[in-house]
């Protein structure tokens, strides 16, 4: 199981999950700005028709010029936004809107849905669970859909795409059959399909806390607490964009998308729902034991207090009592009775017993005696 | 009465509340996981006109062929999702489209309404209390409403609709005499009034709570709390795609859904929303009731803590002067006065009785000597 | 003045604010369910045109057949829920739809709009302060609005339209020369001017609250800001469905309301909304009553707190000081001082000045020396 | 300045902040009730065109026949609300509909605008800062707009459109050019502007209680948290329709306003927007407020539980080795030593060291030895 | 880096923050107010088509009235609201609508778009981070975009548009070839961008709290909460019109924006939305750090009063029975036993072993023992 209440090393990059890229104000729009870490830039183009599918490796941009013309499907991947000069000549050979290319290599943007110049440009997050810690990554990933042609851009070259690339080489299921919007559904059906399991980890983990929250209610349980709620959030702020991307996806008729494919949209649409659905389950959660947190906190703490007062309340009256006998004064009748000591110590019985009848009346050794409970 | 405030065995399984459906990454859309517990599957197939009516138990798939022309209405209830065989050929005789096949199989999924090649998928939830415990359990049930037939697919073989299939049977009430619509609107609506028994267990454990939880301000109502509000949460999700579900369906208008049977549905939209505003209600109720623990809490600290004041406020000054005369400076007059004990004494009654005023005046008896509020 | 703070008896049945009815689960769509509790049902039949107004009392359902052909304004007032075969004469000769005769039976249904087959179904609540004690009483009054008819389902046999039958009999202001529409307005106006009374008891026992919250912050308050709380949220669930009722009303063009009575309804509508938002205000203060109440708790207990640590601070050392002196070693050089004991007391009064001025700079005293604020 | 944390008198009538007026249940609709209290009624008109103005006061409301012919402006300025003859000939000089005369004389309303036979009403609220105390005083003001001329009737014969009388007089601005509408325009930008000067003052006492709340968490400041935000309620009631109002203005078509004067009625629309901006950004605040208020006593008990526990923690232990030596057993060796006494001091000494480096190491000096924050 | 937890001083304008412009009440509509303090006015203008551009510094208001005939696309930046004479004339020459000027002179402004007389009102705030302090600076800025004219009205003489005049005078990018809408666009552009640096200001002072908020949970972070959560809110006032705005500006079509500017325009509204976006989910952490700081005071106060109760719990009982010994009773049996002393010792020892065990059992010491989390 992935999910663990407190991992060793809480070495996580918290700031990379409130990201984002801006323009440096005042400089001309449409400029592309190229993270000097991104990797170099390479182009795998697959194209095929019901009969025929063929891949072509690291090709050149001016090489997906005969895209634009035949009759196939072509999937040209763009892996890696380090080259400016291929970007440029991608940008150049595909007729891309300035704004387009910048949106597409300044990453990372907010997830949105452009419609221009006969190109439909979706932008989007690969989000996937670290796989030895707890907490998620996010890169950008970047469609354009043409008529003919898809145009994917991935920040890195990861390789969630190969059942898919199987599946068209194979021939399996109806990919081959049907247009790029069909395959551009395939891409963001996985991509969406990727918060589940991320989603499941915070699920864990909530219900960790939940087993945690009363036995501990500590620091580090106020920590974890705190840590779901921003990741939730960072997670919120990516999937919701989303909501209204397909929403428009699935209402407004585009040329571009085939009647046929709407319905397979709409399952991304519903999807997403139902992503934000539980997203918004687990912010109530966190935030109810957050509350809970609070409650058990000062519960402690009357358990605490309570046990001072029983302590204090019994032993200073007798203190009291014994430092009465204590005092030097030359005449104390008391001191000179034979059972003086006795009858003191019998007052100071039963004082005790009446403080400890009042408190157990008062039902303040339940937190005592009672079993602790295993909620 | 079912509701009780903590059931000994507190073994709810409560993982399952927040269950849902996702596919694997990256795989085919339309794919079928069979679940290997889930049961097998039979069909029964109930036909009727006004003036006839029968039932066939456990036909095959292909016995269902006649529905699709003959003139009776007919309703095909699929109870278990375990047989894939059987299940793909259901499919292929209703022409069902596979996104559809893959939403009724694999379960749960989020309710939803879907309109697609002349026929109606309706996926809703089955909730029904615990029989020996508290929250509920749920269960999908999926409607595909076509011309003149009805299918049901139900995860398990439950018994809820022996009523309906007596009415038809017995030919009660109008269900004879209108189409699949008005069948598949008897099967909604038995579906919704199955909410109000689990809402009203909840009422009840609320109302236990509210007497509860000035008595006893601990961990265990606080958990009780906790739980209110996760199953809440729960029903919540469960039945609030349900409005806008039953909204579409009776304001679109659908040629699968005759003018008649429009009133019918609007009743279930009103029952669906009833049921959300007792819903929220009820978590205003224990998201108020919280609020009541946490002052609760703190009220008992202040009882507590006052009482360690008066006592420890009263008696360490008293303990202070008997310490003075316990000193053993060897020139100490008043040692040697003879009343000089009694005075003592005198002095520190005096001082005891100052104390107590003062607290009277400030009113911090009240906590001991007010009658127990029973609120 | 009817608000109390705290009635001497708390014997109001609280469940009854949150009831509503509900269909057994599978049961026939518009079957009527006759509580056995329910008054028997009489009908009171009054007839006018702007020349002539009579009434008929007790009559049979069969008598009010001629309503429907004559062109009088006739107001059927139903009164007693309790007597099924008449209420199933009476949908029989006014043509109701079964799913009317439901819900004019099935008592409490969430207030309605309702138009079907050439009637408009109008459900809702008739609120009235309790006579004796804090709280409300509601009942649910059905309005079905024919051609040149009303129909007026009541519960109980309350007297609140004696008024409007003495208008219609002396002919006072417009109700004689205006139609059923008119006459249902001013029905619906009578229910919506209830509210006001009893929210105005809200205001009054809020404004106690306000005054009692800082002098006595106990468990009673909190159990009454609680139960206001909960009241508030029952009496909202009554009035909100109202909004879009009446907006519906006024809005919607139907050809049962005249042009001139439009503007009476769209009346009812703002005073539906004023409601609302006085009812939102009192919910907005009593919750920021809570945070108060809250505050005022956690003040007390500084308060308290504080005078613990001043009494402790002073005479801990200074009794410490006090044991040294009392220690029995042989050779302890000050106790044989001849001023040794005034030394020793001039110093633990040094070190109480000390302490009481780092008290007094700090400003903790103002707790008890600031004169009691009557906020 | 105006605003003072803590005002000597708080002898505010705060219940006059949430008043309404509402019809007794049943009554005739249209019926106007009389304040006893109400002023007498006096009518002042103003008639003016681009050449001339003249001004007649106190006429008789027989005397206003002659502006529904005239081609001059009229405006009819109506002050005091008590003389139930004088309004009732108004309305029928004016022929204004009943339910119009009830909103006018039935004061306080909701703010609303309605629209009814070729006349339009208005009813808003003019604010304004008491001179000698905190808080607001709200008094109604209707206006009703027909095809040449304007009814203005107002509660108190207060004196805000005195400036805008010397413009009409003196042909300042565009007033004389322009239509009624533009002197509607005129005085409903008046009373908007008048909210402006008491926000003001809330801005104010904002700040101040931002430097009270630290230095002194008390009843008092929380008091005046309570009353700030209970005052903006009252605020935001008055001033959230009109947000509506406004909106309705500017978008629908009447042939009552001009197209020219549409901008100015737009400019209105923007200033209520943002009173309604700044409204909530002090209520945030006020509510922001209450938490600091929260974290600032729970902050001042640390401060004093660490002092008692300081100081408990360091004398108890030392007391109680005091008292071990103060026993008075036959046999103790170390009470015979020579230098015990000495010794037993250093043992002390060494504890309280010890005690005081652990305490220091913890870091719970900071709240004594800090200097205080001015924050 | 420039986010520092406590700078040094603290002389923040808070004030300025909440600032805003508003009419005296009863002005004259149009009337523009002078601030004393105000730069005088300066006029720069810059004329260019495709082929030439020139500029003409501080030049007169009649200078401009041939922008409004040639053909070239004119930038009047006016500089400085200082001087009204200069400012009439500039209305006039341009024909400004007097609620334009109005808005455009008294600041500030809340941000707006007016629609008025081919002439196009875009009313923003220019935001820069403070440069030596925390905070930020907030100016207005006026746009009126004509047929083929921009007019600039800025508070100050400040230089954000060097850039930009550069790209214009070099030709650089577009915007030589494109319209004043464009030139609007880039200006718009510019000043949202300008938000960015402000915010990620922010994100680095909620991510020092983060750190700090466990170490220090004191009045100075609870001060730093709550100035961040003040100037968010002054933010968001800020910025949240905007939205509005950029879709008003997307959606209308206005004959003064051309087809290809639209997307651009569109581009802004992004931004704006991940402004809007970024901003909430900072006021979301930040007030999730209230409650963290609340629960860590709470945790604060647990570990303090736990070692009170330890330390008391232990030494309270063993000072009672050395107390006891103290006694000076003549006939105490113990006293005279040889070993009394020890015993007594012994039986001390074991009561104070007792207390540890319990207090370790309940898991008591985990606040000592425990290291110092790093969280």
């Amino acid at each position: 199981m992935r999910a663990q209440p407190f991992p060793p090393e809480m070495e996580i990059q918290e700031e990379d999950y409130f990201d984002y890229y801006y323009d440096e104000p005042g400089s001309e729009p449409g400029s592309i700005i190229i993270d000097p870490e991104a990797l170099p830039t390479h182009i795998n183009l697959i194209e095929y028709n019901p009969i025929k599918a063929y891949k072509k490796s690291d090709i050149q941009p001016k090489d997906c010029q005969s895209c634009l013309n035949n009759d196939l499907v072509s999937w040209a991947d763009i892996q890696g936004l380090g080259s400016e000069k291929i970007l440029r000549e991608i940008a150049e050979v595909f007729r891309l809107h300035p704004l387009i290319l910048e949106d597409v290599v300044n990453v990372p943007q907010r997830p949105k849905l452009e419609d221009c110049q006969n190109q439909l440009l979706i932008i989007l997050h690969c989000i996937k669970p670290n796989s030895n810690e707890m907490g998620f990554t996010s890169e950008q990933i970047s469609l354009v859909l043409g008529k003919n042609y898809l145009l994917t851009f991935q920040e890195d070259a990861i390789d969630d795409f190969s059942k898919l690339r199987d599946r068209i080489k194979n021939n399996q299921g109806k990919v081959r059959n049907l247009g790029a919007d069909y395959l551009a559904y395939l891409i963001l059906d996985t991509l969406i399909d990727n918060y589940f399991p991320v989603l499941e980890d915070y699920g864990e983990r909530i219900e960790l806390l939940e087993d945690l929250i009363v036995a501990d209610p500590t620091q580090k349980t106020l920590k974890e607490i705190y840590n779901i709620r921003r990741e939730l959030l960072a997670l919120r702020r990516s999937i919701w964009p989303l909501r209204n991307l397909f929403n428009q996806l699935t209402r407004e008729e585009n040329e571009l998308i085939s009647k046929e494919v709407y319905i397979y949209f709409r399952d991304c649409y519903y999807h997403t729902i139902q992503i934000l659905d539980i997203l918004e389950t687990y912010r109530e959660l966190a935030s109810s034991l957050m509350d809970v947190l609070m409650s058990s906190m000062s519960n402690k703490m009357n358990e605490v207090v309570t046990l001072l007062t029983i302590i204090s309340s019994i032993f200073i009256p007798l203190t009291f009592i014994a430092g009465i006998y204590g005092m030097n004064f030359e005449f104390m009748p008391e001191l000179e009775w034979h059972w003086g000591y006795f009858l003191c110590l019998l007052l100071m019985l039963s004082i005790a017993l009446l403080m400890l009848f009042f408190f157990w009346q008062r039902g303040w050794f339940k937190f005592y005696f009672s079993k602790k409970t295993k909620w």
